[in-house]
């Protein structure tokens, strides 16, 4: 591997005014210079993909919190999901609202940064910060567009072990994500059995089904029927196809939520009239909402980075990838691993869960299984869900206990 | 009411030869010109629409199978889903494809043309020659476009009462109809208690809930963000808004599928490959199949039928429109109900029919209920299900000898 660098936390924005697309200009900005810590992977230590592909150079955009202990055994490594990014516990740069799972981890919170050193990294393929669709090609200082090559989840890992080279860990305490960060989990501990103690697969599935594919079909097809979406090349003239990726994440969000949470939070209820207004107006508050999902979700992601990462997503397939049977992927292994459901996800519910249990208990693993009662969908792993909180705390507090982690001077 | 005419089986199509872009011709012609009968409602009977505006004239185009007997008591109106039309059991004049219910519509199947006379109009607001916003608005002469008043299911109800009463009809045998047409069925029920003796409303609602609005606000965004739609105004410029419009299928068609029928008919398997490709092709059969099924779609659907149309789905509320207690829809009532509903139907799952049950139960009307065992998702109803099948042969069989029913000299 060659030398890597690491810039300190840039101050990529906030150093410019903001103009009338203000959103717009600090998302970019965080493409190319993040408000997040960085590590930079040169030319001459290629990432190899699966498609046989070399990438180079690779930059991963990182967030850290708590502090790394004197023996390095307490990291955890948070994998985010497929809008995700590194700022897991602190305000995003874009947006400036708080961190996607500050519920979850923190200071005194369940993934306790005053024990454990936690490292978020923005996924291969994303746009805050690491390398992806709308970083510049080497070959020609354009942004890549379509020329990026398509990544798979394991890609995402190996650049993540890149990371975790770079910062001098050999093992981490946990690997922990939900939804598509669940599936880096799986792929974490299926590749790197010896560096993983455990491993935290929340509202996830061992592979796409054509239902979970079908829908980002028509997301990534939303997209490209924006003819603002220009091929890919976009950004090169200074558009974003806005109405495709809107449509897109309206899509894609009704599978985040329940049915009965749909109902319970919006029912039929108008928004701001008393009576249907006879117009192709946003009548009822559930149409308002969509379209003000759709809206705010282009201010802070790329398109193409959307389709890539969908696609990743739609690739996965731990069984397939060996040879037909999921046990397989984790023969050996010595890992303990929390699973966690949610009864009213149908996204990934939990019979996809239950088929990651069966496989672990196929090769004798160390496998506890939660299936939290939660009425709100997919995104209940985002959410303040107590009986959850306390599954993850608890197994990180016992595990913490079993392999009589030392918290070094940290602790003091 | 003012005088209505009838046209018989006009020449529409076939009378043009085709150019390259033939469906689309036959589509159109479609619209002025159907293949099917025409009943004409002139401008001195408009029809008043639940928005208060009023409508002249008012075209109904239908198909009609079978013989009407001597008392006229032997009338079957079939009403169609969100994209059906009157080609219920004949050849579809712009596909060229089977009947969308010839399965159970026809001589000797569960609704027996030999028996019965089935009459099945295109709803208003579709393009299949009813009125709708591409017909010619006569103040401009042009397409409506978004100048067409949104539109109700009730509306469309009080539309096919023109029909009706024009074919000189008291009473209708049986009222019927899946999904959309459910709807139509439960507002005759509702509205023309003396009119209809026998229904029966197949996996259908009684009310479009907040997941139903979200997945059709989803596809009028994806049509209204073509920029091909242009305001509505497409057809005056000749372009299509086709890429929108097929995306909205798309998504639509994910709710009409089983997740269980979409894993068993296409799982993960690749389409013509025997790896994954590292692009953006239709890698999975399950891709090839939406965008099939996109691209087809916008050959025989006009765009901004589609969205009127999804617009009286969601703003069907037969309970909101009853002092909130669905029951007062049906009080009173003399029509014997048969509700059916699908098991992996997840659109408009059982429990929207039982709440119908439960709402018939309450007023002591006359209703048989039945969940049909099917894997197949909320098509189950278009498709060859014999239980269903014997389940309406069975009702309407027992609903003929419970009414004395007189098949006439044309029984021979």
């Amino acid at each position: 591997m060659g030398t890597s660098s690491d810039t300190g936390t840039s101050s990529g924005i906030g150093a410019t005014s903001a103009p009338l697309d203000g959103k717009a200009d600090q998302r970019l900005s965080e493409v190319h210079s993040p408000s997040s810590r960085v590590a930079v992977f040169p030319d001459d230590a290629p990432l190899k993909l699966e498609s046989g592909q070399l990438l180079a150079p690779l930059t991963i955009a990182y967030q850290t919190y708590g502090r790394l202990n004197a023996d390095k055994s307490n990291a955890i490594l948070v994998c985010h999901a497929l809008t995700g990014d590194q700022y897991v516990a602190d305000v995003h740069p874009v947006t400036g609202k708080p961190g996607w799972w500050q519920a979850l981890v923190g200071a005194g919170k369940p993934v306790d940064t005053d024990r454990f050193f936690v490292i978020c990294p923005n996924i291969l393929g994303g746009c805050m910060g690491s390398t992806g669709p709308a970083s510049p090609n080497p070959k020609t200082g354009k942004p890549y567009g379509l020329d990026f090559p398509v990544i798979t989840i394991g890609d995402m890992v190996d650049a993540q072990v890149r990371l975790i080279d770079h910062l001098g860990i050999d093992v981490l305490f946990s690997v922990i994500g939900g939804s598509m960060g669940g599936m880096q989990v799986l792929e974490w501990a299926a590749r790197h059995k010896d560096r993983v103690a455990t491993a935290i697969p929340i509202a996830t599935a061992p592979w796409h089904t054509a239902q979970n594919i079908a829908f980002h079909e028509v997301g990534r097809q939303a997209v490209m029927a924006d003819p603002e979406w220009r091929g890919g090349a976009y950004s090169e003239v200074g558009v974003v196809p806005k109405n495709g990726l809107a449509v897109a994440r309206m899509a894609a969000h009704i599978t985040y939520l329940s049915e009965k949470a749909l109902q319970g939070k919006f029912g039929r209820n108008l928004q701001n009239r008393a009576t249907r207004s006879f117009s192709f107006d946003a009548d009822f508050k559930i149409e308002s909402y969509l379209r003000h999902q759709g809206s705010t979700f282009v201010d802070r992601f790329d398109a193409n980075s959307y389709l890539y990462i969908t696609r990743a997503m739609d690739y996965f397939d731990l069984e397939g990838a060996h040879g037909g049977k999921l046990a397989n992927a984790f023969t050996g292994t010595q890992t303990q691993f929390c699973v966690v459901s949610f009864t009213s996800d149908w996204l990934y519910p939990t019979r996809d869960s239950k088929a990651i249990v069966k496989a672990l208990n196929a090769v004798a693993a160390n496998v506890s299984f939660v299936e939290i009662e939660s009425d709100k969908g997919h995104d209940a792993f985002l959410l303040d869900e107590p009986e959850f909180h306390a599954t993850v705390r608890g197994f990180l507090t016992a595990a913490m206990a079993k392999r009589g982690l030392s918290l070094g001077e940290e602790q003091g």
